[in-house]
């Protein structure tokens, strides 16, 4: 399938919704991402079985802050220039690209740098959401050290990280993007194509693209989108889709710490009899309780829409007064390993709660 | 002439003075020192003009706060993974290494590589003393970039930075040093032989080893330890030696913050009638006042050695109640170039004076 970049807006509606909170205001990244389809040509989107096992595959992407990049604008080559020090490092090219993070920009960072080199994008990511760390991929949870991985800035300042596991370089690479102005662009996890087929979540980029569509139908109102959204789910690798609950923001409080966006949110029922529901957040929306049960967690995926315009917010933008639905869908069941809940499950996140299945909750 | 495993002794003593209270305790480093040279044989230490113009000398170091080094111990192989990673980057062989900083454990760190290795260690290096950052070095004072630069830790984790000058390079390093445990050892600065000569301080290696072997000859005392330091001096691109105090340890604060040890130390005068002299440390001591006036201030060394042993001290050794000896050396010319205060001088460390001379202070 050929991705144009009329595409580009729906991908980054898609990719904002599949964010849970995360990845940042996609409006800069989606200009920008037009105009470089626009320049270089549309992009190839292959399905990971179309992939030869020989192929040589690398992630691209964003780390730091979502946050700093309302402010600190890219120049556009970042990509590019992290993935030829990458191939120069390794001494082979990419064949294709792939996301290590469908939500938020990392999709739409993953199309400028295949455009510019007229490669391919796979139909597939490595988190089928956004997550705030590295060794949070289904890449990394089945066994791919990420490195060697390149950390560029938008001057050129770069470094080429080896180490022994990818958490460790999680950590160094976090401490470059603080030193980086809180944000540097990343290519990492070369693989083979065999490789990359058997820790990826298929089908994500296709998924993104299609609720980017759904979401954009004019007067589409938050619960026909929330019907749309089940059909596109039931014909993929996620799970059940809930509506949680339809609100008011009544509450934020908000910090950056450590290169993180932390914060806490609460909506007030306006339709049940139910309390208010508390939504936990580091960078993304990880947990959602109300009176004193849990009503969905990571690595499942909370989303939140405006319930009058539709437009998928994320965490930096919510605000007081807000009215909001918010939903939850299952994340595909290889994110949902012991492995991968020992990652990435609340407890990974420091909430003393056992993951349960969204489709096991009331 | 050929550096013997006994003479690490002797580096470890004169660079811990020369580290002008930074550098950490040089014991850990000494005993490492020496086993290596004992195992792979003594080091030649080659004057500037013995070094052929077209010789590839690389730098090599530690980077991080000096106190963590006494819990977290080096594996003694750092060095040489952090020259083999630069030189498989550059394509290229170290002919010779030089201390990008001769006070501390980083003079004792080149020759541990380069036993190893068996090239020379230059007789020069890049400080003349200790200094916190990367772009103090006087290879980069007068335009040398020190990237592409490795950083590894005691694990192999490591990092190659490429920086567009080397004050962004310090940047990425010091926070890498903070992600890999505070601490991690670099290699730098590759430079041709013509250059190095421009843009070292000569014969402080040298310098350093006669102020060990004064500093540990029985029965010294701090009055004739000064006598041979004037000595010692006279005969170097130092400046004036002058003896500032003899005083009593009677306030400590400090504290670890950004990779860096801050303190403030106050030293009641015993002899004379003078008040307390007031000692403001970032991980060196870098200025001394009393009285309201400047006693003497970086670049011109301020160092500290016990009265009663001689023994010198480092900042993060000064406790309440010791008898020191406080002492001043000026620096090199090369040190007090306008261009070297405006990186070097007192307001480049945030205090609100202009550098006075050693020799021209009362």
């Amino acid at each position: 399938m050929k991705i144009s970049p009329d595409d580009m807006d729906d991908i980054a509606t898609g990719s904002s919704f599949l964010a849970t909170g995360g990845g940042g205001d996609p409006y800069v990244g989606a200009l920008i991402a037009r105009r470089m389809l626009a320049a270089y040509g549309d992009v190839e989107l292959l399905a990971l079985d179309e992939l030869h096992d020989e192929a040589i595959v690398v992630a691209v992407g964003g780390i730091g802050a979502p946050t700093i990049s309302l402010e600190k604008l890219p120049n556009g080559r970042e990509q590019e220039w992290a993935l030829e020090r990458l191939e120069a490092c390794a001494g082979k090219k990419a064949d294709a690209l792939i996301a290590f993070e469908v939500g938020g920009i990392n999709s739409l960072l993953t199309f400028m740098a295949a455009a510019r080199r007229r490669i391919p994008v796979l139909d597939g990511d490595g988190m089928g959401r956004a997550l705030p760390e590295m060794q949070m991929t289904t890449f990394s949870i089945n066994g791919v050290n990420g490195t060697p991985m390149v950390v560029v800035d938008e001057h050129g300042n770069n470094a080429i990280v080896t180490a022994n596991d990818t958490a460790k370089a999680e950590r160094i690479t976090r401490n470059i993007a603080l030193a980086m102005g809180g944000q540097c662009t990343s290519a990492e996890s070369m693989m083979t194509g065999a490789l990359v087929k058997k820790v990826s979540i298929p089908g994500s980029i296709g998924f993104c693209l299609e609720i980017g569509r759904s979401l954009k139908r004019s007067n589409i109102d938050a619960d026909s989108f929330v019907e749309d959204l089940r059909g596109l789910a039931d014909a993929s690798v996620y799970g059940a889709v809930r509506r949680l609950l339809r609100g008011k923001v009544v509450d934020v409080e908000r910090k950056t710490r450590g290169g993180f966006d932390f914060a806490t949110i609460v909506v007030e029922d306006l339709e049940g009899d139910g309390g208010p529901m508390r939504i936990s957040v580091q960078n993304e929306f990880l947990l959602a309780t109300q009176d004193g049960a849990v009503r969905a967690s990571v690595p499942d995926l909370i989303c939140m829409v405006d319930s009058e315009t539709t437009v998928p917010i994320t965490s930096d933008r919510v605000s007081y007064g807000q009215r909001v639905t918010v939903m939850a869908v299952g994340a595909p069941d290889i994110c949902r390993t012991a492995k991968a809940l020992s990652r990435i499950g609340p407890r990974a996140f420091g909430f003393d709660v056992d993951f349960v299945p969204l489709e096991n909750l009331s």
